[in-house]
């Protein structure tokens, strides 16, 4: 897990580069807006304190991605004049394929999931030296992600429970992190990729099989270390909600707040809309509404 | 004008059903995201302080309304256990049609412009008896409308400059009169319905045509006498704006944040974006992002 010195360096590092996102109380839960992040999702923490706390060389920056964090790397290389090769599978939406392009980054789509093109980005960074930003098990890329839960603490002190979307766990590891012993974490995972409850049975991080909506953004095959210490150490609970409730969140929050929130960053909320996770009265409770990449088109 | 005395008693009775939106700084600017109101406009603060301060017959609350404030009423009158009955012109988008009728309200299209929905409107409420809810020219409507003022003061004190867009001037009207002699005030409006430069120019409220892109939102004929008298009062900057400017405001909220404003709520930024509106440096601009009942497919 990440320290909470290291979050709170993370955070000086990279205050110059992100945006504070706002939050907003909706039907009794306080909802974190980090879909209007820089590159449409949380990312940018992570790559930004990855990259910054490296020296980079001539070649750039490399990176595997479902989308977003390869959005994030892109980005974040432009912002520090750098170079940036991000490798993507063959599902990753076209909108963030497109955007991507717009950055600058150059991009190979390979394989049919995420687990496919780490592999190609991997092989490529050792033939080119380019400095690697993983997508969520790097200790500074979760770092990075801790200070999502650093600002909403400021913003929100006073909230007993957080949810939270779990992929890979980047953004799980540096949330719980910082939360640990401050609010209870619920771990939110579509059914169809259940990377951390997998790991939680079976005391280790363990491969799953990929599908569902929010396969572009929380498609990991497995969980990062990290983020299995930090679920057990934190006391966290691990819940799975269906597509359909996804598809319902998203849904709320477009008729709710004109926000389209991609399916893995409207997962948190589906825990309670679904009734998967039920709130005590008076449990002040945040959502982490964690991307919004997405083609709003299937909204209407 | 409204009185400083007037909006606090309109924030105190409109309190409980009214959210608080948030703000987020992009680009140098504040942007005020009222398009996360209750019904996705500013529109709620008005409707709720008019008919909070009056008693409303059995027969309940009747409105004439280009979209937005129709749907404010139904939803404000849906909440307080009242009928409502809400006219509409026939260029009111779907968007907004579908949610008012989901709001449980009686509805009538009647006419090409809001100014014949208002006509039938009077027409019916003499006949009814129904309490009346103005769109923009009635105290409490703009009065209630000041509160967004008064919130977005209190979230950043530090302003120079607020951007707000002009229709009937309702909005205008309520923060004008908050911010008068705190912030300077720019009042912007489509260059095909210039209400109050039109005013300005005559010295007093008369009929302009109506067209353009936020002909839905911002498509009253005539401005409010409030509005040209706060106008003059606060020593406002009235600009226009073209059509293609408030369409790259869309653009450029929906990039940047993944929010959909529709074009009315989209004009006081194009002043910005456009340089219409040259802020000077350091100058603390505020732009208040009123409305997003759009149907986003048009972004992609």
């Amino acid at each position: 897990m990440a320290s909470k010195q290291e979050i709170e360096e993370a955070a000086a590092r990279v205050a110059p580069y992100v945006r504070t996102t706002p939050v907003i109380a909706v039907r009794g839960l306080t909802l974190k807006l980090e879909l209007m992040q820089h590159t449409g999702s949380f990312k940018p923490r992570g790559a930004f304190n990855r990259i910054l706390s490296h020296a980079v060389p001539e070649v750039g920056v490399i990176a595997a991605s479902g989308g977003n964090h390869g959005l994030a790397v892109a980005y974040a290389a432009r912002r520090l004049g750098l170079r940036a090769e991000v490798f993507l599978p063959t599902i990753t939406s076209p909108v963030k394929v497109e955007r991507l392009r717009g950055y600058g980054a150059t991009v190979t789509q390979i394989g049919d999931r995420y687990a496919d093109a780490l592999e190609a980005s991997l092989e490529r960074a050792e033939q080119t030296g380019a400095l690697a930003v993983h997508a969520y098990d790097q200790p500074e890329v979760q770092a990075g992600q801790g200070t999502l839960a650093r600002e909403l603490q400021s913003q929100c002190p006073d909230l007993d429970t957080i949810l939270v979307a779990v992929g890979g766990g980047g953004l799980f590891t540096g949330v719980a992190s910082w939360y640990t012993g401050a609010a209870k974490l619920v771990a939110v995972e579509p059914r169809t990729i259940p990377t951390l409850a997998s790991a939680i049975k079976a005391g280790e991080p363990v491969d799953v099989k990929v599908s569902g909506v929010a396969a572009d953004s929380l498609g990991a095959r497995r969980i990062a270390r990290a983020a299995l210490d930090v679920a057990v150490t934190s006391g966290a609970e691990s819940v799975l909600v269906e597509d359909a409730d996804i598809i319902e969140a998203r849904r709320l929050l477009w008729d709710e707040l004109r926000i389209t929130a991609e399916a893995g960053g409207a997962t948190a909320l589906a825990a309670v809309i679904s009734g998967v996770y039920k709130p005590e009265p008076g449990e002040r409770v945040g959502v982490i509404v964690c991307g919004g990449n997405t083609d709003p088109t299937d909204l209407m």
